[in-house]
């Protein structure tokens, strides 16, 4: 959880993997092979659910196989790799923002939830970059921010780069979220992904309750997320989905806020059936629901 | 916030205006009512959305006026009036319990939100006597309890209750309940109410997102609440809702979670459609939505 976003996990990897190569002593390079990938399934075990990197760490081991195979520098191409993943991420982030901003009006208020900004990616941010995008055309943009209970990422981060970019920016509890569309103050709901299937956006937990008001109100709900955030290869609907330690429930900033020895189910993600998102917002477009379900495998 | 929970709020507010009369120096009653009426208002004026306070304060002040009529002693009758209402409500409290258990089968898990126990009423409870009227008849009940940010009132009083009363329980942040519907983890949700109008319930806020989740997964949604806490004496169902201080969302056991400056919205209660209320349990049985909106004027 010191990297958090799955842009972020999955050039993370990447870096961590072009170390791993630059650090590793074998002059044989099936033996360097074989210890980077036992570090690429270590990698993948520490968030499962991000599909960002196991995407990232798939492209890193086959660049690594491809060089071995050609006789080039293993250890080279790697770095070379995991640095143009960096810079794509960028890019894309960036065609995310371009896209998404064209569904922005002035005057809008743009619902968010966790955060999807420059610290969630290598830089702009996803949800957040195409709020960024829609100001920077000279939109009229407000925000309202989730706290994003158990780790306060809306509360810590967003508020944070919301303040620094000067975007007007109103902090909720996660539970708000009705009664703020009930009264009518959201135009637009845009979320991050960590996992998008033919069947559901997987994001962080609360993102299905918003999801289900947005639809109650008839507020357009958006999933922005580059490609790399897409699983189309299985018809599964069955995301592993993280559960994360109770004492991120149980305390806060490090105090007991509940009794000790209450039982706690703590999942990091919940699953968004695609039925309820208006549209995914990729560095390729604007998709459907109906588009995502029938995308070509990658 | 001293006092919370509709029931226990509207009491207090009773045990209050006694408390005032007996301490009024005044010799003419008439004098001592205006004060009593004054007293009243300021009760009413501290917590606008409870409805059990308007009742306790408008049954406490005809009381007055009625001793005053008849040339009682009106401090008596105030006291004694507050003591029946203190004693009212434990019953009300037991036969919700009684009406509400009904409807709990064996190996059921409940969702409850907000706190609605002993320390929400004179005693006992409302959705959380139902609950502990269930394990009382020998059946074996579950019981899932959000934490209910922004005063964690479900972390803090809920767990508390819970696990003195060993009572199986497992606390969750407010946005996890969609994923714990979603994974079969919930048969039904009881939750308490401020005030049920005859268009919505208006509870702690997050439950309206909750109601929502339950619609979509069909999981059965209840409020339990006394006919006190019943407003229906209007067609509006413009409710005033109360907005508290920043710092609640801010601040957590006195420490920032938030960085200093960002603007917060934090209403304390959100409001349910009764669309999508399976079924509101008083103390005089259990009401549909349809009953709910026909039920004579009290």
């Amino acid at each position: 959880m010191t990297v958090r976003g799955a842009p972020a996990i999955g050039v993370t990897a990447a870096m961590g993997l072009a170390l791993a190569a630059k650090r590793n002593k074998r002059k044989e390079s099936r033996l360097l092979l074989e210890d980077l990938e036992k570090a690429g399934e270590l990698f993948c075990v520490s968030r499962p659910t991000a599909r960002n990197l196991f995407w990232a760490v798939e492209r890193m081991l086959k660049k690594a196989r491809e060089a071995v195979a050609q006789g080039r520098d293993v250890r080279r191409a790697m770095v070379d790799e995991a640095r143009l993943m960096a810079d794509e991420d960028v890019e894309a982030n960036r065609r995310i923002g371009a896209f998404g901003a064209e569904l922005i009006e002035d005057g809008d208020t743009i619902l968010t939830h966790c955060n999807t900004g420059t610290m969630a990616t290598v830089s702009y941010g996803t949800a957040f970059g195409v709020i960024r995008t829609a100001i920077s055309q000279g939109k009229k943009v407000n925000v309202i921010a989730t706290e994003t209970r158990p780790r306060l990422q809306g509360a810590r981060i967003t508020a944070y780069e919301a303040l620094s970019g000067k975007i007007p920016t109103t902090l909720i509890v996660d539970g708000a979220v009705g009664i703020a569309m009930s009264k009518g103050m959201v135009n637009k709901v845009i979320v991050g992904a960590d996992r998008i299937t033919r069947t559901a956006v997987i994001n962080k937990v609360g993102t299905l309750v918003i999801a289900l008001a947005a639809r109650h109100h008839g507020v357009p709900f958006y999933s922005a997320a580059p490609l790399t955030t897409f699983d189309l290869t299985g018809e599964s609907t069955e995301v592993s989905i993280e559960e994360r330690p109770p004492g991120e429930v149980t305390q806060i900033l490090g105090r007991l806020i509940a009794p000790r020895g209450i039982k706690v189910f703590n999942p990091a993600f919940d699953s968004t059936p695609l039925d309820l998102v208006t549209g995914v917002i990729t560095d390729r477009g604007v998709f459907s629901s109906e588009q995502v379900r029938n995308m070509p495998a990658m």
